[in-house]
């Protein structure tokens, strides 16, 4: 049945910029497109926003087609809007990015086997439409973001290291980080919870596992205070 | 002649938070309601996306028709799309904010006498639809924004006092800065040209003018300067 407007309407999309992390660096999920336009070219994971459903809903649902995972850090980052985006017709699409722990199992089982896979976040392939725009500007306010609110500890497992987390800060950045300072920042935020735990199967001498206090940070933030690293 | 599509889909509005300092503090411009829904009650400006328009072009020509100005800084805010939002529709807004300078003629030959008016920000009268939700996060935005960015001038005429300089943090942040503190910091992140002109009739001793160097903020932001306050 077909729906009839007085005007013309702009379609509405929403696409997701999913940031993963393993060890050699940032990564993005990309798929690879079956059909016209652009066809054979990766693109952001995307759909139509249903006219009944939120925003934010369409996002989720688009990142759990595409991982399997539900409950992650997910943002909305810009609304891009230029009426030549799509060769088809104007869409208007709300972007969002996401932050998803690589080590979910759920992951892999979701993304194998698919025209979906993960690319360096900074040098990915050529994309279709204006996704290059949106993936830069997901990075942009990830860079700029994680500089005052601990967003790292979303893209690690529950217990990780103090190296690994430097690497996840050093991976986003996109630069080396003095290992002293980085540590003397990080636990001095207080969010860092000390565990009785080591790595496990490693060569070197095996480092202490933390977790990162959700509720400490919760409360903290609520009362301004500022975690700049 | 209407239009047909396959799916329902939402319509596509923007909504213009404009924001305007005098010397009672921080104002926001708002539209009185001729017409259901909401018929009477105060509203953010906004309109329908026209399906040959970018939003920014929405966005300015909605600035334009409530201010009378097409020059000011404005910045995309948030994609509001709840599904409730609007009781006749499924309507989705992209909302942006403007700061704007009062002492702007054109502005209130625009304003005059139409029902249109400037209220304190910070305690506008019961909004219409979700705006008040709107006008808060804009709010908060400009609040976060201001602290590393100096969005300040954009509310000031091209020559202003210290002391004015001041009075719009305070208002933006809402709370009191020490004077000689906020002089310090503000004189020394180099943006301000100390001009030769002071102050015109005013009773207390006349205090010098200053202006703000826009180039070299452009210069200093392309090699990540940091402004913070």
């Amino acid at each position: 049945m077909p729906y009839t407007y007085e005007y013309a309407r702009p379609s509405l999309t929403v696409d997701v910029v999913i940031f993963g992390l393993d060890d050699s660096g940032l990564k993005v999920l990309l798929i690879q497109r079956g059909q016209e336009p652009f066809r054979g070219r990766w693109a952001l994971p995307g759909g139509f926003v249903r006219v009944d459903e939120p925003l934010e809903t369409a996002a989720r649902r688009e990142l759990e087609e595409e991982t399997g995972v539900r409950s992650v850090y997910l943002e909305q980052l810009y609304t891009f809007g230029g009426v030549d985006r799509d060769p088809r017709e104007r869409i208007v699409t709300v972007a969002y990015y996401a932050l998803v722990k690589l080590s979910d199992h759920r992951i892999q089982a979701a993304t194998d086997a698919r025209d979906a896979a993960w690319f360096p976040a900074a040098s990915p392939p050529k994309l279709a439409f204006d996704h290059a725009t949106i993936l830069q500007s997901a990075l942009t306010r990830l860079r700029g973001k994680v500089r005052y609110q601990p967003l790292g500890f979303e893209l690690l497992p529950a217990r990780f290291t103090l190296s690994q987390l430097q690497h996840v800060y050093e991976a986003i950045l996109d630069r080396p980080l003095d290992k002293r300072n980085f540590r003397k920042k990080i636990l001095g935020m207080g969010l860092l919870v000390e565990l009785n735990e080591f790595e496990q199967d490693v060569a070197h001498r095996a480092a202490r596992l933390y977790s990162f206090d959700q509720k400490r940070y919760e409360r903290l933030a609520e009362k301004g205070f500022n975690f700049e690293l």
